[in-house]
Order: C-alpha cells, then structure tokens, then sequence
C-alpha cells in the first residue's frame, strides 16, 4: 500500500525498529532498557505507532506507548499519545536538517499518575539508525533530559 | 500469565472482540461499520487496548483508537487514549452491576483537529457480548449519542 502524500515528512519513521537506551531523571537511578516501535500505516493520512521497552538485566517489560502521528503537508507535524502508567500527550513540531523536533502542546495525566507538565522529543534520521532524547519537566523539576536510544530498522 | 490483582475489575474485557455498530451526530450522515478490539495485558496492572474499525460495505478502514486502562484497586478505572484523527482522552470512572460507566477528564485536540469538548462512554457485560455506547460534545453540539455497537468475544 502507498503511503498516504501527506506522510511524505515522515516516511523515514516507516517500519520497526530495535535498539537500545537509557534513562536517567534527578528523581530516579539511571538504567538502560531494551526497546521496540512500530511505525505502520494503512494509506491514510497517519503512522500508527507502537513502542515497548524492557529490562536489559531480566527481560520484564518496563514501558509501553501507543499512538498517532500526523502530518498536514505544510510540514507541521502532531502526535497523539497516550501511557499506561496514566498520561497522555499532545505534541507538535517540524522536521528540519534530518531531524524532527516535536515540543507538547498538553500532556494530561489521570488522578492516580504522578505529574508531568512538558516534554520535548528530538529524533535523528541516519538512514536506517534513529537516536531519539527525551526531555521532560515533570514531578517538580524543569525541563531536564531523561530518555536517549538508538535503534535500528529491522523490516 | 496471571492478571495483575488490580485489574480484576477490567477481568470482564480481556480478549480480542469483534462485532459491528452504528455512528450517528447532528453533523454527519449516520453509518455503520464492523469493529475489531482487543484488550491485552503483560502482568502489570494495566490493560493494553487497541481498536479498529472499517466500511461495511467497502472494508476501507475507518476509525482507530489505542491506549489504556488501568485500575487502582479502589474500584476506580482510569483510562487514556490516542486517535489518530488527533486527539487525545483522559477518562475516569467505576464498574457498577456490569455496566463499566467513564467520562472524560480531559480531551485534548491538536491545532488541525476538530474540537471535542467531552466524552462520555458506558459499556454493558453480558458474558462473551458487549455492548457500549459513546456520547460526545463535540463541534458546538451538547452531550450527545454518537456511536453504539456489540461485540462478541472471540478469543
């Protein structure tokens, strides 16, 4: 199936991917985790995306998200996600120079979830290797880095 | 493997569903469509739900939403999703008589999305059926019927 014109910004994201990462936040000890995302269309307008993560020590699944990213065809790019430990997020951004910078518009989180109030995404395209960072401000502490990965095209 | 404790609430809605069901707002011609949802866990105490719909008379794809459900042990259910039409929920609510009722925390839409103001969603067990309803506030229109459909649990 062709890809819907409007992805044409995001065709570097088309496919699945495996890697590995890191994390760290002034609240928590660093740790490193292995990952895998989906980027999957159906001829519409939109990449449905899927993402796990897991313990690189025992295997046991650490993090998971789900969602959509859109592109309008004047270069604005916006996604849609959500969390399971209760929070989801409204981010929108460009794609410029090989990299797509994406800042949150919203994110909103449940009563029981701990807060979050801005993240920031940055992915770099080299060809078939993307490293992302993630930025968050969250529980009380300013924007600082908390997620850095690379990973590899694997189909 | 074994449900997490937490969500012995959710029990009810684990597994993969297909049925069909009918669309309908003061702003669009009504339509009908099948549906396929799967609701899934990894031990942890949150369901992993993803949806799909489609044309019944073309089988084009239609809708799709993903995210997740949770549940704090007090009875209470949060839930946060994802579309990909851009816009994302936060839902909160309780399971009373075998009737799940949420209502929206928040919506949020991206700046190119139509505007959604609440949601509201009830859905009734009745063994391997089920059958739900959403009510939206969406476009200027108050709190009104907009989707329902029944879906029968097949694995």
């Amino acid at each position: 199936m062709e890809l819907h014109p409007a992805l044409a910004v995001l065709a570097p994201l088309v496919g699945r991917w495996r890697g590995e990462g890191r994390g760290e936040y002034p609240t928590i000890e660093p740790f490193t985790y292995g990952e895998e995302a989906t980027f999957a269309h159906v001829g519409k307008p939109f990449l449905a995306y899927t993402q796990r993560t897991w313990s690189l020590d025992t295997g046991a699944p650490l993090h998971a998200e789900a969602g959509y990213w859109r592109a309008g065809g004047d270069g604005r790019i916006e996604v849609t996600l959500s969390h399971p430990f209760g929070a989801v997020e409204v981010l929108v951004g460009t794609m410029a120079g090989g990299r797509l910078h994406l800042a949150s518009q919203a994110v909103v989180t449940t009563p029981t979830a701990k807060r979050i109030d801005a993240i920031e995404r940055d992915i770099d395209f080299d060809g078939d290797v993307l490293r992302y960072r993630i930025r968050m401000a969250a529980v009380g502490e300013p924007m600082t880095h908390h997620l850095a990965a690379e990973l590899s095209r694997s189909s």
